[in-house]
């Protein structure tokens, strides 16, 4: 047994002794949201997140009031291969505007209500070259892993969105992707622009994934491949997740890279996403491939591609909305006295 | 001349003396989130909205303080004819939730800081049976537009939605739609179930409209379009956009109904529309067309189908959330002391 075999055999067993969605909630609420004083049906996307929180937040009074986001920020030894438009001290650099709260993420968490918290997991402790050689340790996995369950255990939201940070890391999500997807999509749909890479940029960053997904043999144990051409804050997201799912908190996915971790936890076992519904679509070509498979529909499609969690955040008071719409909107019965028509 | 054609008239001299969008704003405000501190384009649509907000505000420093959203209600003639799954007097019932702040505007309007107005144009005086008859005299048409202007002139907002209650207003809507775009689209697209009728029932309601255009003949002048076939709180409605142009308001579009009185005033001069963006598509099939007609793409597609100014009012945050990132993000020379990479 590795470390990632013995860390995975832990994470499912506790999977087993977590609570499950909480039906009798999520039942209390759809059938409120069925009698509410407006047509049935009339906003059912919207009626759907509230039955969703509930369900884990294990309420029929669902709510957010404490959304937060925990953004895991590491560097990558794969930028020596010119992956990405931005040196690589660009990292740090974010990391701070994050911290002082002058990040685009910042002005829309603003709006949202929503908490920032950032989480350096290998800022200036770069990854290996996930191209010719192992990202990261076991070690470094477990440590990383960890450090993603602790942050999330911190935060106490009650609706989690998992954010990263680290220039070169859609070249790490692209590779996972292909890894654990490559069978039934084609390669080229894995790997996209990122934030801004020209035509060239790009088909070298193809041929750095398929090298690195080559590297990989028949290994799709899902830890292996996110150790072996993941990179830490991508292993530190998986972690927040398990944690969130572990403790019933509803998670928001982000982007791609977001979606990437996140679907390499949900190979383990689909479960350990079951609270979880996607923020948005971004502009990624992999990322309509990943939450297809995950069978997830977006609440936003604008393009956006920023990371550090700025979509799934523009999309936070749609959550809120929904919630608000069967909580302080009467029934029928609550206002006429009588069923809906 | 009829009374409309005088209220077209002097309208189109009013908009010629209107400012037009402030491009040295918009300019300004494009200028600076090609520079902030994200990698250009990565939150394009967002971006686009902070322009949008500034140009009709007329300010390089573009925000959303005091969104409102003023709901106009009236009744329909055409309800004699079964197009609604709903009684009329559900129109008066809904009034008097959104006056005490239960409707589901009202949750959605609370978590986006938003005010909502509610104008009485035509309660419990139904308009008449547009399949048969006018919907409105030339006097209601005129005082029903005038109320829509004051009611956006009183509302003070710096982002305006305009919504509508009335049960049957629906087939009105479907009805002027098909009688300015019919002659480039299938009939059927125009008419859908609205919140919600069966199929033996939209049979009806598709014959409903059919019949109230071909009495129409040939007129196609949109002001006598609407007197015909539409209803007083879409009048009201034409009137409060007309207002908000002239007035330099940035307006959000909400679903079908308030999209067809728009398209009224954008088929009299689409300069009228010039400062308006759609918030929603709804899953009314008309929508679409008509979106893609005035050449606008909605920021939410969530098959929402409620009218009540709810679907724009979901949208406002993202418009909140557009404006905060160009006004409270540094640019890289701000952070950095140097341009973009």
């Amino acid at each position: 047994m590795t470390a990632t075999d013995n860390l995975s055999a832990e994470l499912l067993a506790e999977l087993r002794r977590a609570p499950t969605a909480d039906t009798d909630a999520a039942a209390a609420v759809s059938e409120r949201a069925a009698n509410i004083l407006r047509p049935a049906g009339a906003l059912a996307r919207l009626d759907q997140l509230a039955v969703w929180i509930a369900a884990w937040q294990r309420t029929a009074a669902p709510s957010v009031e404490r959304p937060a986001a925990v953004i895991f920020a590491g560097d990558h030894g794969v930028v020596a291969e010119g992956v990405s438009a931005y040196p690589p001290d660009v990292t740090a650099a974010m990391v701070e505007t994050f911290n002082e709260g002058v990040a685009s993420v910042s002005a829309i968490a603003h709006v949202a209500g929503a908490a920032v918290h950032v989480v350096d997991v290998g800022v200036g402790r770069p990854t290996g070259n996930l191209r010719i050689e192992p990202a990261l340790t076991s070690e470094r996995f477990v440590e990383c892993f960890d450090a993603g369950r602790e942050a999330a255990r911190q935060t106490d939201a009650d609706l989690l969105i998992v954010g990263e940070m680290g220039i070169g890391n859609t070249t790490a999500a692209s590779a996972i992707c292909m890894a654990l997807l490559g069978d039934s999509h084609p390669a080229d749909i894995f790997t996209g622009p990122g934030t801004g890479v020209d035509a060239a940029a790009l088909a070298n960053k193809r041929n750095v994934v398929a090298d690195a997904v080559a590297r990989l043999g028949a290994v799709r144990d899902p830890f292996t491949v996110m150790r072996e051409v993941g990179g830490s804050e991508l292993v530190a997201m998986a972690g927040a997740y398990a944690e969130a799912r572990l403790r019933s908190v509803p998670v928001l996915l982000d982007g791609y890279i977001a979606t990437a971790a996140a679907l390499a936890l949900h190979r383990l076992d689909a479960d350990f996403l079951s609270n979880a519904r996607a923020g948005h679509r971004s502009a990624e070509p992999g990322h309509r491939a990943v939450l297809d498979h995950m069978e997830l529909t977006p609440l936003l499609d604008l393009d956006l591609r920023l990371g550090e969690a700025s979509g799934a955040m523009a999309a936070v008071p749609l959550v809120q909305m929904g919630c608000r719409l069967v909580t302080h909107v009467p029934t029928f019965a609550e206002r006429f006295g009588t069923g809906a028509p």
